[in-house]
């Protein structure tokens, strides 16, 4: 089984070089030169990191059957060789979304928002793994980290693919959320 | 808020005075005389505890707004006075469940097995609280933890919501199961 947590590292180490960092809404987070990605789950800081955010990957939870198939054909995996190009974003969304139904959920999710439909146009382009921390049950500053990466040549297709995403109905949910952008370090 | 996280500690100390101990699939856990229940995830096993489980309440997976309002409705909380008796079942689900996307989850555990509709027959009398220990990242024994406490008149209904549910299609899913049935000290 492959690791399902991980460990996402700010600070002076790590193969990925900050080339943007900001708030797209809410608390910033303390600015870092680079980013590392470790499996596992620990809370202690390791030297040189200024902060660490933590998440599991899990089941889908909103894809239906056939969206699901359509993705896994489809999608490439992260680590790419041309894949330079990174971007880590954390996300909180609101009390008020957590407290509606399944079918609430689902109904912004896709039938509104199209989350999933607006993903596939992007892919194989934009590869992406979605970590969960909510339930990690500690008190986790954010609800998701999404990590994505694309070659250079895809760096404007991943700035429509957030921008179309951040103009939905669901991001109405979304109370923070942060915006880091990477290369890698050659 | 109210917390979400929790532990479940089996030893010589706690409230709930263990009366049945067993397996109902997969291996069984190291028999205990006493459970106790707190707040909290640390991993550490106190003085008097043998094991402990642990994990955290979070949003409805499955139900609709119309199902979950129902169950808002009716359903009494944890800790009644005349709830002397308790029952903690951990659950572990198969490779294969996870695996489902979430069309197809819902499709078994509410179309095909009416685990909703089945629990709503023993509401009030049976209060549920049900904990997450998947998406805790760590190596977890079970996937869930669901405790019940309910008066001692009904728990013969009490048996009859569990063979209900485990004659359901979703058991097929289900590869690990214990079954503690505890009352409460006086």
């Amino acid at each position: 089984m492959p690791p399902r947590a991980f460990r996402f590292l700010g600070g002076t180490h790590g193969p990925w070089v900050v080339t943007s960092f900001r708030p797209f809404r809410g608390e910033a987070l303390p600015p870092v030169e680079r980013i590392a990605v470790e499996p596992g789950l620990d809370p202690s800081l390791p030297e040189g990191s200024r902060w660490l955010l933590r998440g599991v990957t899990s089941n889908e939870r909103y894809a239906t059957k056939a969206e699901k198939a359509s993705m896994q054909r489809v999608q490439a995996p992260l680590g790419r060789p041309e894949a330079t190009h990174g971007a880590m974003i954390p996300i909180r969304k609101s009390a008020a979304w957590w407290a509606l139904a399944q079918d609430e959920r689902r109904e912004v999710f896709e039938e509104t928002s199209r989350h999933i439909a607006i993903g596939a146009n992007y892919l194989p382009a934009i590869a992406r793994r979605l970590h969960h921390c909510r339930d990690l049950g500690s008190d986790e500053p954010f609800d998701f980290v999404t990590w994505f990466d694309f070659a250079s040549a895809h760096a404007s297709a991943f700035e429509d693919l957030v921008a179309a995403l951040r103009a939905t109905r669901e991001w109405d949910f979304v109370e923070r959320e942060f915006d880091v952008r990477m290369v890698r370090a050659v």
